[in-house]
């Protein structure tokens, strides 16, 4: 069985490390979130596909779920003695990632050739794929004003309400083969429980992609990022109150109607089943959060189990 | 009193720091070779700058004379982990320097430029300047084939005879504004103990440096690398022999003859002083191993004094 995942960082790294469990290896594409890349020092950084090889790669800090384990900092120590705002951690390990990355990108790769590149050199056995190979940068309107993503994530702490965004250079992104290929030729769409704005969002927004999504006739299920109406990490749910949507399972629902076919919630959102229905997606309540990696296998196999009943039930050979 | 030094790595640095400490404050300017810049993972590396640079900013690892002291190496451990040849030792901290670097580069910076901004907020008080800020590479001619500087000097342990070199760029070089400034208000001239054929020499084969150094009525004294036959440290002696050269206090100052009044050598090469006179140049013996920081300003002082000496016996006023 092969499934294709839409993942941004941390909360969408770890269902993607569930389902890489729950799969035979090579089973799995991760389609990640490249609109919060960004240059630091010269250095080409992209944190959500980052999140996601470092946490596949089972070398992820499980303290913050961003960063690897056990990481120094010595680089940035030395970067401040330099007098540079070090508002961004950059491990030293992590370096070595954002000095590759750069190199090959400088030398002509492609950054889903790169990502390849490195992601096998860690043993993952999944394809982390960019969204697109086409730089793309979210930029966020706020009272403090417009802000690149990472200075509004990282920098600013989250604090400023946002009030528009804009996915900078979208139009001229587009969806790379490989993530074609892995829409077209999987059993199962997952949507990860990232950021609907500013994570799946993106990814959705690729030119193509719709089109790619709406083409393939296997089952798409999401699984929602907002519990009891409030993100689990991450700003997600201030961003959707401060965009028009609504801070529930229900309303990051309707941002995914026509598009999915079914909702996993938590047992805490039981209360949105009926108004998810009504939208005419399938719901399935469980225990969403994943506090540890088992949480982590349980889910992806529930999900997985789910997109099959969906798919035996519509008639669909997923 | 201005001073200004010549000089390659860790011989050089060691000069120059006592040098420092013998001069008030902005003294002393160091004219460093960069002719084994090189650039590793696309980041320009400046082993001697670095150097330099390090040991005035009392960084230095004392151990080595290169790198900087409790230097960590996690971001090359990572390197090696995506498969990268980590033959070049760079540390944790010393990467901040080269993304720095590279990265100003690339925004137009001249090397001049960056390389003041970096030695300024690490507090050196002199002026660490590149011969040049255009690049040179040093390429040798071995038994092995041609390599590049730091593939000799670090990739293969310096293992191989050196039968020629080629300092590739050097015709499209010159001496920048500062090194001019720094040699024409200079009331004493020093070449470390440095390499002659791979460190001082690039610097004295820049199109104009003989000129500048002619040009100046200061003073000029040269530390020999040399004692007893042998390089202190590194490979000039077997070079300074497979070149044609001879490996001797003696063999330095015939590379030296004409552009330096004075040499200054080790008690061990007393026998070759009446050969240096012979030269036309004064000759200084004393104790030349710099074993520590008190053997570093004492034979700073020993060489200003003999520089002195030297301006005072001419007639000049140094």
């Amino acid at each position: 069985m092969r499934v294709a995942a839409l993942a941004g960082g941390v909360g969408g790294a770890k269902l993607a490390s569930g389902l890489e469990a729950a799969l035979p290896d090579g089973g799995l594409s991760v389609i990640v979130n490249t609109a919060d890349d960004f240059e630091l020092w010269g250095l080409h950084i992209s944190p959500d596909l980052d999140t996601v090889m470092y946490t596949l790669a089972g070398i992820a800090n499980p303290e913050t779920g961003w960063g690897i384990k056990d990481e120094t900092f010595d680089s940035l120590g030395m970067l401040g003695e330099y007098g540079e705002d070090t508002w961004f951690l950059l491990g030293d390990r992590d370096i070595a990632t954002h000095v590759l990355r750069t190199e090959r990108l400088k030398k002509g790769e492609s950054l889903t050739a790169v990502t390849g590149g490195l992601s096998k050199a860690l043993g993952i056995p999944s394809r982390v794929l960019p969204m697109s190979d086409e730089r793309v940068s979210t930029m966020l309107d706020t009272p403090y004003g417009r802000l690149e993503f990472q200075e509004y994530f990282v920098r600013r702490g989250q604090r400023d309400e946002v009030l528009g965004v804009e996915l900078r250079g979208i139009e001229n992104s587009r969806p790379t083969g490989e993530v074609l290929e892995a829409l077209s030729g999987a059993a199962a769409i997952v949507f990860c429980p990232s950021n609907p704005v500013v994570s799946i969002g993106p990814i959705l927004a690729v030119p193509g992609m719709r089109d790619a999504l709406a083409d393939s006739s296997a089952p798409k299920v999401a699984v929602s990022p907002i519990i009891g109406g409030k993100a689990l990490k991450g700003p997600a749910d201030r961003m959707l109150s401060s965009l028009g949507h609504e801070s529930a399972a229900a309303g990051v629902a309707r941002m995914y109607a026509g598009l999915v076919d079914g909702m996993v919630i938590d047992r805490a959102d039981e209360g949105e089943r009926a108004g998810i229905e009504a939208l005419g997606m399938r719901v399935l309540v469980t225990d969403a959060v994943m506090r540890d990696e088992a949480d982590r296998a349980r889910l992806a196999y529930e999900v997985l189990g789910f997109a099959e009943e969906i798919s035996g039930s519509s008639g669909r050979s997923g």
